[in-house]
């Protein structure tokens, strides 16, 4: 007899699962019920759709040749039965059934399943604000609100898109500065709004470290942006159901439309109900074959727990990528094969304007908290050889556990080619690999694409540098805490005249590198010295020539200028 | 007492090695001896230069802050001593000591070692050819017509340029259809010139596989190059030292510029001259620390033999990025550390007009001269999201070992965002990853960087069918053959009638995949049905339900219609 699979949830991991299921088991009977009314959509691209680069939603749920993935193409394309605006309500896993309530009439359906597959996703996590309305007296849910919106589906993506079409939102208020808040960010701006990020935590994109974080925050100022961190929402101020103004600890900000974007939360109600086991992270809790607590239950997408491939502790990583492949995995082990999910990095990509920030694996302050001792390192370079026409900036960060060598993470950000580097870098990571691989790998080389030193090799040799000993680092953050508590230490620029002139960090002292020897004496033997030039190779060779000459306190500014995130001289 | 060592050799491993070993040593003496007037210049960067897209040569031996690489700039930061249009005649191994010529003096100077580099580089590759000049009989050497070029140094550039500045040279002939020889077509195409490629072999890009050759052959002729391949170049017809025409066995040429890019052979006369051991592939034997058989030698760049880090076997791969890896090695080494060159992948990229074409490791023909059973898959997609603005293509060819499912290399083009892809395969490759490994790797997702199911995921998950024997496929060339052959098999299309209308491959049947089950009665039982699609996965689906209805002789079109290279029906 066939098999009934039957699959709550159609947007990323549910369809995946069908699609998959259907060419492993060309009898088995596939049901998808969705609550919502659309399937198998984009969700990762309704920014592009908000700013209008993306003409029609309809897009977002076509397949690469422009048809629209609705039920009736699930039915005749893929032998899928789906059900939409039908909201799965309990399941029956004594009776291997799931009760579902059709939202336009009422009815009440039942299926019978062999194989459930959970792939609920996730819901907007929505920090607690209050909400007053001075035409309204009395507390409000700050929820419902006419122009506040969490960008979690395709009719919030529509009715922001709507509120600029009418010129009815001309400055809004992001609140939460990680990925969702930067993508919908530049989004908003480029639709022409004045936008002010709120971000609770000190710094933005609290899933990077605070120094690529703040070179971020830099970037996107210069883009036009309000950014502010460390401020905590209080209120909404609205007239007449329409939020005007947002109070924070401190400040207040005017507001026509409000952006949510401070998170999600694994959308577990249904699994609960049924007593199914949820993991600490609060996603359900899935074995490595996606099957949950109940044998006859998989679960996969933005409502599981994963593991972190790099600690293997549990992880909550809601990624349409991730989705997708534990989607395949699940409707392979439902179709009697064997097939492991192995759990993820937690790698991540966006766009925010003309930079690329990316991430893999651990940050340094995780793997800290984590308990590792950890060396890092910041390389600043051009994304190809450095005289080709064109070339750009990028900033790679790596990271590593001081013991064993082994890469711990990476984060890549600028304007240049970081997706190549953050590739190679997740998957060093997936392998297991150490820094000092990383010296020797053989990535494909050409002007055009790359300098001859791979800008991954000139991190990694300067995170091995340090791991051996031979330079000491010290970030750009540290030094500048140091200036402001007026501590007495010299701050050595080895850059050329020139460089200097140009742009320099306010109180350096200039000795070019090719003068060091010669001016040694100029330098107090007695205090910590901080050598840095644009990048920092010239700082490093400066503190080796520094130490040759029997200086003792000597350290290298991580990144050199390029990574000096605050003001300049010019 | 300070180390003395010198390095024969200014171009690229040379200079690193003098960089990297003052680092480390502080009180070597260094010598670096060249016979060329010019220093550590990028030579990957000439086509560029030839094409005026970077204006002075001057930029290729700058750093990146604008600093001249010249004897002084050695001289000064790095406090090495550079003796330029010298050459080094003789090694005395039992003296350590090293005898050179002052080129434009002929002085004989003396160069005492503790320890040697040799980093000759490579010699170019002239093929055989004849020369007559009708204006002076008798026999000439093709070499010194004046219009004819290889591109091995500044100088070959500077000519080049100079006759396009002139104006003397509008038609060209690129003997070789390599990878330089595919940069220097794009450089002369964009400085106004009719190009020819005449490649001996029966594809351009032998480092490919044909199935790829062919397909950037038709690319670069879309951009009006002619390309020539299976033919031997016979002659060079000259007068007056100029060279007019050039004869091959098919053809006649007319040129005014001739570019010989047949490729490289390591330059190893002084080391066979000092009988140091040289490899199969005729490069200078070292072992893993980059030492040759005389101890107190080493040799680093275009001039050793390296190992294969896939199958161990000994290779020439003479590429500058692994010339810096190799001489970062030495430098440790001869400095009292301990580092090894592990070997490389083969690992190229380059770029033609609008594509890039990448490769790592092996290819199929390769994999299976050297023995492997090989698998293949070709997955064709866009480089990010299929809905995102601005998407472009890319092919993906992944070559695995049928056995051991472990992957042998990987070959990647397209005017989308290759690099991204290369560099994570080339990673897995180094870590010997398999194929099974890439279907779950996490790689990071955003719509305008990637799929949410990334290429290198879809590409081995194509693999993956093809090793479990779940597809059987088959290669656009081999249809093609069986075409010509007039064999009498189905080429089933199955993409909707409004794809089919758009373009078609002359001769298939249209069976759109939605109507496949009720029309499966068209089609016969007895005959060979190869199905496809646009890039084949609506094509392997086509194939399962085939196979549920009995039939048994079902293969499917690798890489579907965006991989056919042959004429196509609009």
């Amino acid at each position: 007899m066939a098999k009934r699979v039957v699959i709550v949830g159609g947007v990323a991991g549910g369809p995946k699962v069908a699609a998959k299921l259907r060419r492993l088991d060309p009898e088995a009977e596939i049901t998808i019920i969705e609550k919502g009314k659309f399937l198998s959509y984009a969700g990762c691209g309704l920014p592009y759709y908000v700013s209008g680069e993306i003409k029609e939603y309809r897009e977002l749920m076509e397949t690469p040749v422009g048809v629209l993935r609705d039920p009736e193409f699930f039915e005749k394309f893929k032998g899928v039965k789906v059900y939409n605006r039908t909201e799965a309500i309990k399941i029956d896993r004594a009776g291997k059934m799931v009760e579902a309530r059709r939202l336009d009439t009422g009815e009440i359906l039942s299926f019978p399943y062999d194989y459930l597959v959970l792939a609920t996703g996730a819901k907007v996590f929505f920090p607690p604000v209050k909400a007053v309305d001075f035409d309204h007296p009395g507390e409000i849910n700050a929820r419902d609100l006419a122009n506040v919106h969490a960008l979690h589906g395709i009719e919030d993506a529509e009715s922001i898109r709507w509120m600029i079409a009418e010129k009815l939102a001309k400055k809004a208020v992001v609140i939460g500065g990680g990925l969702i808040g930067m993508e919908m960010t530049e989004s908003l701006v480029k639709s022409g709004l004045e936008v002010t990020i709120i971000e609770i935590l000190p710094e933005i994109l609290p899933i990077f470290d605070e120094d690529m974080g703040i070179l971020v925050r830099r970037y996107c100022q210069s883009q036009g942006v309000r950014v502010m961190v460390g401020e905590r929402i209080e209120r909404f101020e609205a007239r007449d159901g329409v939020v005007k103004r947002v109070i924070t600890d401190k400040g207040e900000y005017e507001a026509d439309l409000v952006v949510v974007a401070a998170g999600f939360k694994p959308n577990t109600d249904l699994a609960q109900r049924a007593g199914l086991e949820i993991g600490v992270t609060g996603g359900i809790k899935v074995d490595m074959f996606m099957r949950t607590s109940d044998p006859s239950i998989f679960a996969v997408g933005d409502c599981v727990e994963i593991e972190n491939l790099i600690c293997n502790s549990p992880a909550y990583m809601p990624m349409g990528s991730l989705a997708n492949k534990q989607g395949r995995v699940a409707a392979i082990n439902i179709a009697g094969g064997q097939e492991v999910f192995r759990g993820a990095l937690n790698s991540a990509i966006f766009k925010l304007f003309d930079y690329t920030i990316a991430r893999t694996g651990m940050t340094v302050r995780q793997a800290k908290e984590l308990g590792y001792e950890v060396e890092y390192a910041l390389a600043p370079a051009p994304d190809r050889a450095h005289y080709f026409p064109g070339a750009q900036g990028v900033i790679t960060k790596l990271v590593a556990d001081k013991r064993s060598g082994k890469l711990l993470g990476a984060q890549v950000i600028g304007s240049g080619n970081v997706t190549k580097s953050i590739y190679a870098l997740a998957t060093a990571l997936y392998y297991g690999g150490k820094v000092e691989d990383l010296s020797s790998i053989d990535l494909p080389y050409a002007p055009p694409y790359a300098s001859a030193i791979d800008n991954i090799c000139v991190a990694a040799n300067v995170l091995r540098n340090k791991l051996e000993g031979k330079m000491v680092g010290i970030s750009p953050h540290e030094v500048e805490r140091k200036r402001k508590r007026g501590e007495d230490f010299v701050l050595l620029d080895v850059r050329t005249p020139k460089e200097y002139q140009n742009v320099r960090i306010p109180g350096s002292t200039l000795i070019p590198l090719g003068s060091l020897s010669e001016r040694i004496g100029e330098l107090p033997k007695d205090k910590e010295i901080i050598t840095f030039c644009a990048v920092s190779l010239r700082g490093y060779e400066a503190s080796l020539i520094l130490k040759k000459h029997g200086f003792l306190n000597v350290k290298v500014m991580d990144g050199g200028i390029r990574c000096w995130p605050y003001a300049l001289e010019k």
